[in-house]
């Protein structure tokens, strides 16, 4: 446990399916850009309604990672 | 953007299967008598046990609707 | 009506699966010495992150369980 | 477990007399127009102040009601 | 200051001028069906973008009426 | 409408025998230096316990004050 | 001031009668099996309807106690 | 930056024109009494409704300003 | 319903006239660097004083845009 | 238990070197004006950042203080 | 990642020299009835005030900790 | 009072001595990548622990830093 600073950010992912799934979609696009992640924390579930039904799940996390050392 | 101004209404939906049906219940009930939904948030996410089990999952959202222009 | 007092104690389930899984094993974790259990409550909903997939569920439920008089 | 879906909503009770009189006017107002009540909570505690005295008890609460089921 | 009981409702207005714009916009609609609305109190300040400038402005309040008594 | 500016002070009023005697304490101490009092709001809700029994009741309300026009 | 650490429970009482009883009930069984209590915080005010009335007063306090040193 | 200490009011300007007015009316009155204001920070707003107009707006600012050194 | 993933952004505006304008300075600043801006949440609103009066109004929101699909 | 009433005022200390020694500056500041003080609670813990370093600690706190009984 | 369920307790430290040292001493003596413990979280942080000095520094913590498997 | 627009990003950084130096440590790292640095704010503050005893204090932290005008 050597002192380590991590990053915080807020993604919101959407899905048709289900809440876990919008999920994972949030934290697949985010693996694209940034590594090390360690863990998430949900933040706001929202969704869209079309035509009286769930059209889009939304959930907002914040993703922590690891800032890598600087050399 | 035509939309103006949207009321907000409180629901709790509940299930004996998974957290989203919980919402869809609480959505399709109240599409019964309202109209033009276009989002919703989850505010509360409860459950009742029974014999050391889930026996219901309750979600409470806030559903919003557009309120139609009166004429 | 006959319940008079509850006690609430915090319990963090996890699972590989699902958000409902999560609770699910929080709960039967609980009964093993907890009876009388009637409601829960989320309180948070995290999760490990691996390799850029969710790892792991996390779900920190509230569990109320009655009191038994004492005789 | 027959009951499927609830709405809640905000009503305010005033009193001149204690905190649980304002809550009691304000479900039994409610009453009137509401059927199948189940819980309340109590949301906000305000009163009015008139020559350096309570005036007024002012006890906002969220009810909440079952949803008939539609036929 | 005889008994009196209070509903909350809650409204988002929209503008594309001002916010105090969009909370106008909230309470000109809910007069055309409610009556003796007394506070509004702002709960959420939002807004849509569009091509990197402000399309809406947002504001969702609570409004608070008094309900007529019974006869 | 002609009171223009209020300020907000918090004070903790304590009773042994009821939360609305608390919050009378409260407002009847403040009325000896403050006037123009208008309002109350419940912040907290506390108490002391001594030999297993409720000994105090503590609560602590926000009073707002018109202050008056300097001439 | 020689109590060192304390540790929080969370309690619900009941009654039908006043807040107050409420709290004081959930004390009242607590002390049957925790001793030290020092104070309580009021967590959540709920209640149970019944035929539009108010069935029972649900008051969910914070109590700490301080831990006697072990020897 | 010698250290410095500072106290902070909480004030409810109100305005019938702008949400800005209403905070100018708390800080301008403030003014009068207090000295050396550094900063403030919205803690709500609010409203009144006659007639089914906005009467009056209510913003309740927290104001900071330096306490002087006692010599 | 196209777009899948949002990022969230916390920006603060500041303005030497109005509480929209401090906001869409944020919003035009974030333009020059970030691209499918969707919406804004107001998170916190507050300003600095000098000599008595409002030198700057400050608002803090979150502004989410769209995540471009990597290819 | 003979206090009966307190008062809460809201004061932000400061320091170059820890934050404890910022609440001890708060505290030894309002000592000067203010008697009787019994407890305080921490508010908020900011900092100014300067080359990039912490150049001061703030932290407010709510000092709360027993009213003496007038005569 | 074997862990499977973590209960959250809520323990209240005290010290008189600084806030570490009120975390450490809660933590201290959980540890005399608890085993693996795994993380704490800050509550809330508060202290008694003597003769216009800190007396204790307060540091209310919930530790989490895991719960064996049953056999 | 030049500086017009700032970005918040939220930083986690960790140390095995004190908070104060948790908080040193994200902004020293945060410093390696970002200018202009003004303020941080407290957002939450945690640790791990081993063996009964405190492995790492954590601290999550606000960052505001000034953008600057882009030409």
């Amino acid at each position: 446990m050597t002192d380590r600073v991590y990053k915080t950010i807020e993604i919101t992912g959407t899905s048709t399916t289900t809440l876990e799934d919008a999920i994972k979609t949030a934290i697949d696009r985010a693996s694209q850009t940034v590594h090390n992640m360690r863990w998430f924390q949900v933040v706001e579930t929202r969704g869209a309604i079309n035509d009286g039904q769930v059209a889009q799940w939304q959930v907002t996390i914040k993703i922590g990672f690891a800032l890598e050392e600087s050399s």
